[in-house]
C-alpha cells in the first residue's frame, strides 16, 4: 500500500526544472514529506530542526523586546469573524469549519489567523494605560483550506507560524512597532538564514484583510519569483472598536487603543531551500544548520590497524569540535562507502565535511570540504576546531553575498509597459511607477502572465516628480516592485 | 460586553474549597483564562512560560536519548481511525470532525492523538532494520470534544502536549523503551516540578485504546484525588499490522516491528498549582519558575536622597543576580505600596522576594523572603547572589519533601471492602488486591463514589500468596492503587 520512499540523488538540475528540483531536494534530504491527508504535509526531523532553530532565534529576540508568548484557542466562533467587515470578507473563502454536533453550539472555524479570538480576551485584560503596550506572541498551527495541491513548506492547508498581536495607546507607537517587527524579520532572514530581503509596504490590494497598512519582507528566488516571507500590519483601531477594547487614560477617560499584528511561517524554510540549494541538494547556512560538520572516516577492511587509528582520531575530532560548541557527527556506518556518504551529506546540506583517512592520520591531518563551493583544504587535526568555526562564519557570509549579488544584478527600473513582461520573463525584479489602483494591478497581472506588486521598498518607494503609472498613465502614487511570485 | 478581569487576592482557603481556590489561583495569578470559545482556555504568558520550561527540559532529554522532533498533520482521515479496531472504539465519542466542503473528499477528524496519521508515514519511511529504532516526538495541539466545562489546564476541548511514537525490531526493546520513557516522565515531574510520582501499570480497563499495556505516572493531590500526569504505551504490533509497517531484517525477510507511544500535556501545570499552591496563591518550584526573584525597593516620596540610594542598590542587585544566572526583576512601580507588591508576587508564586529599604542600605544589607514558608533573613547585599542560589535549591527540595511526606502518610493497604469508601473519604491512597476484571472495577467506582484504579506500582504490584480481590473475592491478579481522580 504505502510506497517506500526513494532517497537516491537528484535526477534534475536546479536551472533546468526548479519546481521538480525543489520537490526532490525536500523529499530526498528528508526535510518534509507529502501526507495521505489531502493538502497537508509532514515536517520530518531535519525540517523541524530548522524550524526549532528559527523559533529559538526569534524567542531570544522576543525576550529582549519584552514580548511574551501565550496560547489561544484553535477554534474561532463565527460571530467573532463577522465583527470586522474587511476581515471576514478577506478570509471567508479559505476557512474550514468544525462539523456541528448540536445546533445549540455556535459554528466554529479553525483559525486562519487569530486576531479575533485574541482580541476578545484582550478586551477583558486591558483596563488602564498601565496595561499598555500589551505585547503578545503565539506559536501555533494555522488552517487555510483553499489549498489543494501541497507545495512542501510553501503552500499547504495546515502550516506552523508565529503571530504577534500588540496593543498601543497611540498610533505612532503602534506603527513604529509594526515597522520594528518587520525589521526584526529582515534581521532574522538575513542574519540567520542568509536571505537578502527587500522590506516595504504592500499595495492596498495586497494589504491584510482588516488592516490599515501592511509591511512585508520579500525574498527573490533564482527563478525570478518573489517569496513573501513575513508581514507586519498596522491594524489601526478597527479591531479594537469591533471587540470593545478600551483603556482608561491618565485623564481617567476611556480611549480606543491601536493594534498591530505580525507573522512569519515555515515558508521561511522553503526560501532557504530555494535560494541556497544546488544540483547536489540542500545547502544550509551554517547558523541554522542543526549539525555543522560531519566526519567521514576512510577505512579499509583489509587494514584493521589503520582503521582503528582513523576511527580513534575521528572520535577525538567530534569531541574536540563539540567542546568548541560545534555540533558535529561521526558517520562510521560500515555498510556505505565514503563516496556514498559524501553524496548523502551533500544532499542533506551539512556545511562542512571532514575526511579522515590513513594518509591524513600519518601527518596528524584531515581534509575539510566546504558544502557551498566544494573547496578543500588539508589542515592539522589540532587546528580543526578553530578552522571549522572560521569556515562556518565565512560560508554564512558567502551564501548571503552570493544571493545578494544575484538579486541586485536583477533589479531594474522601467516605465515601459511593453518591456515589463519580457523583463519578468528574464527573471528581473522591476521597480516601476504605479497609480495604486486595485483594478490596474489586476490588469497588469493578466497582461504579464502573473506579474504582481511586491512592495514599495522603504526609502525607495516615493514617486519621481510628475511620474505616471507604468500601465494606465494616471498620476503615480509610488514606485513599487513587480515580479511573479510563489 | 467583555467583563474586565479581577486580579485582587484570593477569597477562599485551599483547605476549604479546593476547586474554587484552584480556579481563583489560575485566574488571578494570570496563568490562564477562560475563553468565549466553549470548552477552550487561553494560556496566558505566565502559564506559557511554565510550558516552555517543561518543553526546554524535555527537549534536552530527548536530544540525549536520540529522539527527534517532527510535525504531522492536524487532520486524520476517517479511514485511518477505522484500521485499528480498539483504537477507533476508544476515541469515537470524543472526536471532532471537519465540515466537508465536497463529498469527494474524505471525512477528516481533528487529532485526538496521532498514532494513525504518523504510522501511515512510518510505513513509507521504514524499509530496513537499519531504519530502526525510529524515535520521533511531536509537540502539538490535541482536540477531544467530550469536554464541555473547562477546568483550566486539567480538562479542555483543546490542549497542548507532546507525543512520542517509536518503532522497534523486537518486543523487548519496545517495552524497555516504553518503561524508560515513563521513568523520564517521573524524572521530569520530580526533578523539575517537585511532584512526587507513583509509576506503574494501568489496569486493562484503563489501558490506552489499541495498546498492549500502559504505564502511567500518577500524582496525588492534597484533596486525595489522583492526577494522571503522563502515560507510555507498549502498542504491541496491532498498529504496525493495520498500517503495513514492515522492515527487512538481517535475514532479508520482511518482519513486523513493535511500537510504543507516550505523552504528557499541559495538565502537568495543573499538578504544580494544585500540589504546591497555598492560601496566598501560586507557589512555583524554583527550577520551573521563569523569574526566580523579585526585588521590591522600599521608598518614601518624602526622602528623595534615600530613594535614589535604594533604587541604585536594587538595580545593582538585579544585575548581580542576572550575572549569577538568576532571572530577577525589579518592581519599581510608583503607583503601588510595597505591601501591595508583596501580595501580588506571592499570588504569582515568585520563589524569592528581596526587600531593599533605607535601613537595609545603611548596613549594605537586604532581606530575603522565601515564598514556600515565608521565612525571612537579612544578609549583606554582596552575599545575595550566592545566598539566593542556595535558597532556590533548598526551596526546590523542601517542596518535594513536603509533598512526598504528605503522600506517603496517606498511603494505606486494605483488604476490607467496607473500609474502602471511608479511606477514600479521608483522602487516603489505598493499595488493595484486585481480580483485574473490568466490570468489578465499575462496581467499585459506583460503590465508593468514584474510586478508580490508578496503577499497579512498579515493584509493588505483585499479589500476596493466595490473596483475593478486595471486592469480589475472586483470586487477585495484582495489588493496585485506588483513589478518586481528576
Amino acid at each position: 500500500m504505502a510506497e517506500k520512499t526513494n532517497t537516491k540523488g537528484l535526477t534534475v538540475k536546479k536551472s533546468e526544472d526548479m519546481p521538480e528540483w525543489y520537490s526532490q531536494v525536500v523529499l530526498k534530504s528528508e526535510l518534509a514529506d507529502y501526507s495521505a491527508v489531502r493538502g497537508c504535509a509532514v515536517i520530518r526531523p531535519l525540517g523541524y530542526d530548522l524550524w526549532q532553530g528559527i523559533m529559538d532565534y526569534f524567542n531570544a529576540r522576543l525576550k529582549l523586546l519584552g514580548i511574551k508568548n501565550a496560547y489561544f484557542p484553535l477554534f474561532i466562533p463565527e460571530s467573532f469573524f463577522k465583527r470586522e467587515a474587511g476581515h471576514v470578507e478577506g478570509f471567508a473563502p479559505e476557512v474550514a469549519w468544525v462539523e456541528q454536533k448540536s445546533k445549540d453550539e455556535e459554528k466554529l472555524a479553525l483559525r486562519p489567523t487569530s486576531e479575533t479570538v485574541m482580541y476578545d480576551s484582550y478586551a477583558k485584560w486591558i483596563r488602564s494605560h498601565r496595561d499598555l503596550p500589551l505585547l503578545i506572541n503565539q506559536w501555533c498551527n494555522i488552517v487555510r483550506w483553499e489549498v489543494k495541491d501541497v507545495k512542501l513548506f510553501l503552500r499547504s492547508r495546515e502550516f506552523l507560524w508565529q503571530e504577534g498581536h500588540c496593543v498601543f495607546a497611540t498610533e505612532q507607537e503602534c506603527d513604529e512597532h509594526a515597522l520594528q517587527m518587520i525589521k526584526e524579520y529582515q534581521r532574522l532572514a538575513e542574519e540567520l538564514l542568509a536571505i537578502p530581503i527587500t522590506t516595504g509596504l504592500k499595495s492596498k490590494k495586497e494589504t491584510f484583510a482588516g488592516a490599515k497598512h501592511t509591511y512585508a519582507i520579500e525574498a527573490f528566488m533564482p527563478d525570478g519569483k518573489a517569496l513573501q516571507c513575513g508581514t507586519s500590519h498596522n491594524l489601526g483601531q478597527g479591531f479594537a472598536k469591533a471587540f470593545n477594547i478600551t483603556y482608561k487614560g491618565t485623564d481617567e477617560q476611556d480611549h480606543t487603543p491601536w493594534q498591530s499584528s505580525w507573522g512569519f511561517s515555515t515558508r521561511l524554510i522553503g526560501a532557504v531551500i530555494l535560494l541556497h540549494g544546488d544540483d547536489k541538494g540542500l545547502v544550509l547556512p551554517p547558523r541554522i544548520a542543526p549539525t555543522k560538520a560531519v566526519i567521514v572516516p576512510i577505512t579499509k577492511a583489509s587494514d584493521q590497524a589503520a582503521t582503528r587509528k582513523v576511527l580513534a582520531a575521528s572520535r577525538q575530532l567530534v569531541a574536540d569540535l563539540k567542546r568548541n560548541d560545534t555540533e558535529a557527527i561521526l558517520d562510521d556506518r560500515d555498510e556505505h562507502s565514503p563516496g556514498f556518504k559524501y553524496n548523502e551529506w551533500e544532499l542533506k546540506g551539512i556545511p562542512i565535511r571532514i575526511e579522515v583517512g590513513p594518509k591524513d592520520i600519518a601527518t596528524d591531518s584531515c581534509v575539510l570540504v566546504k558544502r557551498n563551493d566544494g573547496t578543500k583544504q588539508a589542515i592539522k587535526l589540532q587546528e580543526a576546531p578553530k578552522t571549522v568555526t572560521a569556515l562556518l562564519g565565512q560560508m554564512q557570509q558567502e551564501l548571503y553575498d552570493k544571493a545578494k549579488k544575484d538579486v541586485d544584478s536583477r533589479q531594474v527600473t522601467t516605465n515601459d509597459y511593453e518591456a515589463l513582461t519580457q523583463l519578468l520573463d528574464e527573471r528581473k525584479i522591476v521597480l516601476a511607477h504605479h497609480c495604486g489602483d486595485e483594478e490596474c494591478e489586476d490588469h497588469i497581472k493578466a497582461d504579464t502572465n502573473g506579474g504582481t506588486t511586491r512592495c514599495r521598498p522603504l526609502g525607495d518607494g516615493k514617486p519621481d516628480k510628475d511620474a505616471t503609472c507604468v500601465r494606465c498613465g494616471k498620476p503615480a502614487k509610488y514606485k513599487i516592485l513587480f515580479s511573479r511570485n510563489y
